[in-house]
């Protein structure tokens, strides 16, 4: 007992044992550029392939072992804990959902959520987008970012574990970039990016200055308005912004910072307005049956079924020329305006964002009125069928708080009499 | 007396005195970055805090005290007079006007264009999409580039002064970049920009080495095609394109660099030919009364009222679908042409520029089918009314100089005519 | 005859002779960049300029003396040879024709097909978007990049011949950028190029080390997809994979390697579905004469006259605008999915790709109902004349393979009845 006592003590703590676990591997993997790279990391010398990949090796080939952050949160514990804490790894709200019970599900997937041989997942939230998707496109398009919050590798890589590597912003280019969020072009060309690259780290701040401050793995820390729609509360959101700001005074006066953020605040709220000006018409023409196709007419949403869903379950597939016009001015322009702003990059801000979004409305704007009169003037009630129709537009908007429960009460009361007459 | 004029020279002359000035800011402000970069700029010890920013804390503390190029002047009299001869520095055509009378005018703002206390601006240029805009859009967005008129920092940085800084090619990109005018990404990956990224500056002409030679701050010389569409007289252009070909002789044969050059001219002038047929097809519209909306029908251009404005002064909000198309045209694609050519890009001046002209033209195409159809046949007089149209019409195309004042008189003659027969 | 045989052979090895033979040129052109080049590259003290560029000062001031890839396979023959089975070398499916005949032929176009005085072009093929443009843009916007089949300057350099110039992945990116081909900008921001640039070569393969193993100038091994439409026979396909995995072994277990390659030939056949879904949507509506303008009202196709091209030869300007937006779908957003896939780029398969090939359908879908809508309800016959339509839209399908001959043969034996009837 004393001797069992004595080996699993050295099981835990002796970098000597743990590299004979490897040993079995290295027989034949001695060559390979996972080894080779394994042996130039910091971890050379302390773990060994089974520490990590563990020792069924035809569980490894076939890809059922997979290295999820539980493994490397054995030794790096507060790490861990902080990118659970992040969004990188708070359930994915734009990730991806079980994919148990969709065509062409692929076992690798599985890793990204469970833990081995646990039903429970670790992400329960579903992405409509994601679920339009064939598996490979899930796996090339979607998981090979998302699957952040259960992959360490996906900044760190395997077995290089150079701090260079996520030292570098390019770390996170890899996934934050393209015409949803690029962020890091933003930062690239803003004058931050373009000094970094002019004169390195120490007089100009990279993604990780600002997002990992002290090296945290909370990669949230300082952020006030969250993808969805639902922002912070005030004392959180406030509490965010003063933690940005004590960061921003590392180079600025925090006046300057203050207002800069500012202004990024009120030109995202501005944004926001004309993204909400866009939808209403959109809304509006689905209230009157007017969108070609209606959402009636085509394939299911796969959460909402029929519905008009304009919202973060947005897809881009299978919908109308207005709404894909929509879905860029919502999810392309205005997010470039924001980051663009939030990142003090002018470009992004103005071109990109802002320009793109004013372009795009104007086109909404005119294929809702051709929209409107291909429909014929369905606005007024002539006959009870459009009375009908009234009826029902009064209370969609009543639903959507459009119209408090006295104001519908006297619209409805309106239109009742006309029908009576 | 003589102590007073001893100590003026002394201000003048002694960095030691100088370098006191700053002295009380550095009791509060030794450990801030802007102390830190200017301590190890080329600055050092010969400038103070209050050398640039002056002595009226409250002022500085409250944004008010501009360090304007007039500031940066004083030792570098030669960099800004040759500033002010160039774009950078003439008035900005595509900058702002005096935000006074508009609102939500940010005080801020005052200093780009007013020196401290002076009425009289310094631009007076206005700019229709700057009116257009929130204070925080022209900050963020307009400003952060715009400013570079009265700010040396735009470039040069607040504190550093490194020169690798504006040496680097970066230094421009934070502005010459994006959808309107893509000469950093043009230059990038173009046979000169990927040589001096794999080889460095000996062999591969940088944006300063073309733009800036001999280090002049006059950056227009060379240029033989101004933003506006008004070109150069002949002889200007000459003298330009000599001093430009003068540069590509240190790597180039002349006659090479002339064709090369030559060729980029034709390129643009053919899109510019792009560019006025989609100008000419919204324009009739206009003139038929069929664009949807009509300016008439719109919120006012903030300099031009109701009238259309396709050129150098055109919004890209409260416009008709296809005059956004078309802003996409002229503004994106035909730019990126020009500058892709003239920038020795083959993907800048084909794909991202020459085709998408094209492609946006076939777009401009259908949309004025469908306008004219959804007009009806309005082209053709058939009572009166229709006749009062077409002698508008023909004053329209008479006013832009697109009818000879003898042909105008004989088309209106012929009208007349009809509707007195 | 002892003596003549001497000198000829010493033409050939001497590099003194050699160098002897550009003593002329550098009695002018010492101080030229060109000579500064050459004498520090690897040619310095073996090639002087006659050696490429002949002695006929003449011929060279006049851009007659053009250096052919024969002129640098006289050494370097296994290079040129390992070229020509490339796709760089291989007559350029998507290059350029004869352009004999067509308007404003520039006489500097003739040495990137022929030899000096040689009518036998090397390439033959013709591409219909080539012979659409003005002479300046194929010069600039053609061949810049497709001169590579006859220009090893392409990617060498003049004079230069540097390592570090060939094996940056920038001396790629030139041409293979742009919204038709995004390779470089997918290698770039995927995990492959960000750790290229956070660590080097080493670690992650540059463009070179996947498509120049060994330094073969073939760069076509390992692909399996041509750009044509018509893919590889299985048996060569199956060996260029073999060829492929074989170099991701280096770094990544085969099976791994495989299953990612082969994720990426579904998403590739995924797509081209969508491809052919948008395509045959405009072939209906040209079958049924719906298309605004049809082609028989255009200016002709270059090759196929007033056919509707949505092929390899498919034209971007003189289009209607449902094929512009046919053009963005398949030429821009379908490739960067397949190229964004095989480079493993999330971003570009995703957004830039998968998600833009869809919003393109909606929008040509959207497009397709305005059509038809305007062109009234035609789809069924209802007399002689459309019944006569219906027989040339049964027999284009036939002709196009939609329609087995059977098929054929009782669908028109039906419509016949209609008619006798």
């Amino acid at each position: 007992m004393r001797w069992l006592l004595c080996f699993v003590l050295l099981m835990c703590v002796s970098p000597a044992l743990a590299v004979e676990r490897g040993g079995d591997c290295l027989s034949c993997h001695q060559q390979d550029s996972a080894n080779r790279q394994l042996q130039s990391s910091s971890h050379a010398g302390k773990l060994g392939c089974g520490d990590c990949h563990g020792v069924d090796h035809d569980a490894i080939d076939q890809g059922d072992s997979y290295v999820s952050v539980d493994v490397c949160g054995r030794c790096h514990a507060l790490q861990l804990k902080e990118h659970r804490k992040s969004r990188h790894g708070m359930g994915l709200h734009a990730g991806w959902g079980c994919t148990r019970n969709t065509a062409g599900r692929d076992k690798q997937d599985c890793g990204f959520c469970h833990q081995q041989g646990d039903s429970q997942p670790i992400s329960t939230v579903q992405c409509a987008r994601f679920l339009k998707q064939s598996s490979e496109m899930r796996q090339i398009g979607c998981n090979r970012c998302h699957m952040v919050e259960n992959s360490c590798a996906s900044c760190h890589g395997n077995h290089l574990t150079a701090a260079k590597i996520v030292q570098d912003p390019l770390v996170c280019a890899k996934c934050h970039m393209g015409p949803d969020h690029p962020q890091w072009e933003a930062w690239k060309t803003s004058q931050h990016g373009t000094l970094y690259q002019s004169v390195g780290a120490s007089d100009a701040p990279t993604c990780q200055t600002c997002h990992m401050p002290q090296g945290t793995h909370n990669v949230s820390g300082g952020l006030t308005a969250p993808p969805s729609g639902k922002p912070y509360a005030k004392e959180k959101a406030e509490k965010q912004r003063a933690m940005m700001i004590d960061l921003c005074k590392n180079c600025h006066a925090a006046g300057f910072a203050a207002r800069d953020l500012k202004n990024a605040d009120v030109v995202r709220l501005q944004t926001l307005g004309l993204v909400e000006e866009a939808r209403k018409i959109i809304r509006d023409l689905d209230d009157l049956g007017l969108l070609d196709p209606q959402p009636k007419g085509r394939v299911e949403h796969p959460q909402r079924g029929s519905e008009l869903v304009l919202d973060g379950a947005m897809l881009y597939e299978d919908i109308s020329h207005i709404e894909s016009l929509f879905f860029r001015l919502n999810k392309y322009a205005a997010a470039k305006t924001f980051k663009g702003a939030y990142h003090q990059n002018p470009d992004y801000t103005h071109w990109y964002g802002n320009a793109e979004v004013k372009l795009l409305l104007n086109d909404i704007k005119g294929e809702a009125s051709r929209l409107r009169e291909r429909g014929g003037q369905v606005q007024l009630p002539q006959n009870a069928q459009q009375e009908e129709k009234v009826l029902e537009v009064l209370q969609n908007r009543f639903k959507r708080g459009e119209l408090s429960g006295d104001e519908y009460a006297e619209k409805k009361r309106q239109v009742l009499e006309q029908i009576l007459q």
